[in-house]
């Protein structure tokens, strides 16, 4: 810490979040000062259009910058914000301020999920803080309570509703029936959904922050090309009304579990997609744009995380929750505990995870079709928990729920019955989730 | 850190919590020396009888002691758990090890929440960690998030449900129409309840645990005397049924509010009572034993945490937590953020808190006396949202919700309600929390 009174603060980015932070810091200020044992000062913010943001008024002008790496490289600066995203410049200008002994505190998650190891590696170099709670869940605590409340636990599993945006579709998919082409329409509309969805609809958001809380929740290193990811485009009106049929919702899960077999070493495994779980599954209840995690581990037993995901305000409350933590280390000379990989799992492929599928299937309603389905699935040595057929005509909607079954073994089982004969089309495929 | 490589612990207490300590200690021990940096040694555990324990074999018998007092002036232990409860000896014994700089852990909400100020004093004096996530809500990490992540934030309410025996009551009277006194004899039959449940029903343990909740979202000293009380024992199953016919469920409410109003200094009410709350409102779904408590921030937004409340291995897990915390602390020469008490809030007695009733009168049932109660209501100020009355031949049972008013507004309704002539009984005065 220099010799200076206040903790000086960089901020990299001033769009919804930035402008909040810029916010908080003066509207707590006497809060802040009292809990931190000095003021936080803000010394720069650099944007990327200057004069919009003179015109805008938000921050000082004299503060205003379109250097970031310039304010980044200040002597007087103690701690970094990055609230812009994307890889880079964001990587570059990070591991320059940890390198140089600043501390940082970042939403970024698409950077942590891509390369956190490179961030890590240069907070060990400056013995610098790296803190990102704002990266996943919004104001939800979540990775402190990973990171620090549960390392005396094991934790087994991480399931969670983490994208709000593909949640309040789906919530409207549920509510009023409508595809998914028309939800997405409304959450544009009302603003729940961004003009180039892509990022959000496809999963990639989940997925990022899915590697963000397998790697706190395992002690292992896991990047976002370790994730399965599916996303939520293919989900037809008929899919919901099916898990409303079976008394279930579909949701956008993120999933990291860990492997524990008795003849093969630990491993874990992430992924993404949409799924059906029961309506009485805690997580059934999370509507609109809210996200919640549930946590396992265990001698803790089943704990869950509720709250806004996403937002100016509340990512704001998690970056001023975090810039507080580093600026008492930065006074008390100390440093948060660094990235916990010891474990150095196995990430195991798609293939092997044992999850369960809900098929509907469009096939001849004739005698023995039920038969030859059920042969497919014995053949593939996938059980099968439950069966509903509907005749229609000439065609019946054959409706299978299976027992838990590696991944690879239920694709190949969809593969083998979209080749017979008898099934005209396989209407719909999609995961199972929750308690059997 | 003294010269050994192992950080050295003393268990004090070895119960169902300490046991479990115990197990997680060895069973975890390789994951939890790759946390800490340093294996967890365990070098003693007190007991009140050595004869009993030697024979359980939990503990090796060389580790066992039951001289508390001197186990925790041993120079070589860096860290004391304490997991017996009680005010005396336990604040005796913990201070002793603050003072002399040993880091405590412990659960023991009943001394924290009467006399946490001597804790931290001791803390400070001897530069020492004082971690307690165990002594609320079991494993669910909340304290951590309120003193660390949130502290970015300003926490304007926290509502919660932190006594698992009494929601566990509360959902069996709602389940199955049974009293309170048979709840309470299932709760007592399924271990749920202690053998004296005083404690519990009576309100107090859960009144420990929002004294603590309150003093950590508010910056400021609230001891257990500083809470309003009830406990449930007066919860009738009329009052379960009268509740769900307004779509709510009872539920043992933790409540602690800032208030800030423009003519006087900001001030803190803390405050625990049975009362309805709508089918709506996320704490309705918490079952059982569970736990949940709902924070709400200005910038957060509303957050919930959920989770097993109590039970050997959750409470167990939290210890494990702070345990790694301040191991790693004492190995990096550091100590985390201490009390932060600064805003020295005034505490609001409850005859000034504003609340709702629901009140159910059994009334004669003739012309004017609905016209006699509102009279009443609008003598003392309260305005009435919601009317209901049964006719049931010579009298009438009137059930009246209000808005908003002072508890002691409300008091003294209640009071002159009991004294009119047509008013046969007060037969039921309940608070109404959730939205309006």
């Amino acid at each position: 810490m220099r010799s200076g009174k206040s903790v000086k603060v960089a901020l990299l980015g001033c769009g919804t979040v930035g402008t909040e932070v810029v916010r908080l810091l003066r509207t707590q200020a006497a809060d802040l000062t009292a809990r931190v044992g000095a003021p936080l000062e803000l010394v720069g913010v650099a944007v990327r259009r200057l004069d919009r943001h003179r015109r805008a008024g938000v921050v000082p002008s004299e503060l205003l910058t379109d250097d970031a790496m310039g304010l980044v490289e200040r002597d007087d600066v103690d701690v970094v914000v990055e609230v812009v995203g994307g890889i880079e410049p964001a990587r570059t200008w990070l591991t320059t301020a940890l390198k140089s002994g600043k501390s940082v505190v970042t939403a970024n998650k698409a950077l942590l999920a891509e390369d956190g190891a490179t961030l890590h590696e240069a907070a060990a170099e400056g013995n610098a803080d790296l803190f990102y709670e704002a990266s996943v869940a919004g104001a939800i605590p979540l990775l402190r309570p990973l990171r620090e409340s549960l390392h005396g636990d094991r934790i087994t599993r991480v399931i969670g509703i983490v994208n709000g945006t593909t949640n309040y579709i789906l919530s409207r998919m549920h509510a009023t029936g409508a595809g998914f082409t028309e939800a997405l329409e409304e959450a544009t509309a009302l603003g729940y959904a961004e003009a180039d969805p892509t990022a959000d609809i496809e999963g990639f958001d989940a997925a990022a922050k899915a590697a963000i809380l397998a790697s706190l929740a395992f002690h292992t290193r896991v990047t976002v090309a370790d994730v399965y990811r599916e996303g939520i485009t293919e989900v037809s009106a008929a899919d919901v009304a099916s898990a409303e049929a079976m008394g279930c919702v579909v949701k956008l899960l993120c999933v990291a579990e860990r492997h524990t077999d008795p003849d093969e070493p630990e491993s874990v495994s992430v992924r993404v997609h949409p799924a059906m779980i029961p309506r009485t599954h805690p997580l059934a209840g999370v509507g609109e744009a809210f996200n919640a995690v549930f946590v396992e581990a265990e001698a803790a037993g089943r704990l869950m995380f509720y709250g806004p995901g996403a937002g100016g305000a509340p990512t704001a409350s998690a970056v001023l929750g975090d810039l507080v933590a580093v600026a008492r280390n930065r006074l008390a000379g100390a440093r948060a505990a660094s990235e916990s990989n010891y474990a150095a799992l196995r990430i195991r492929p798609m293939g092997e995870v044992r999850t369960r599928y809900h098929i509907s299937l469009d096939v001849d309603d004739r005698a023995g079709v039920l038969a030859t389905v059920a042969h497919v699935f014995a053949d593939h040595g996938v059980s099968i928990q439950a069966v509903r057929q509907e005749g229609r005509g000439e065609d019946a909607l054959l409706v299978i729920v299976t027992h838990q079954a590696t991944d690879a073994a239920l694709r190949a089982t969809v593969q083998a019955l979209a080749e017979l004969d008898t099934v005209r089309q396989v209407a719909g495929v999609m995961r199972v989730e929750g308690e059997q």
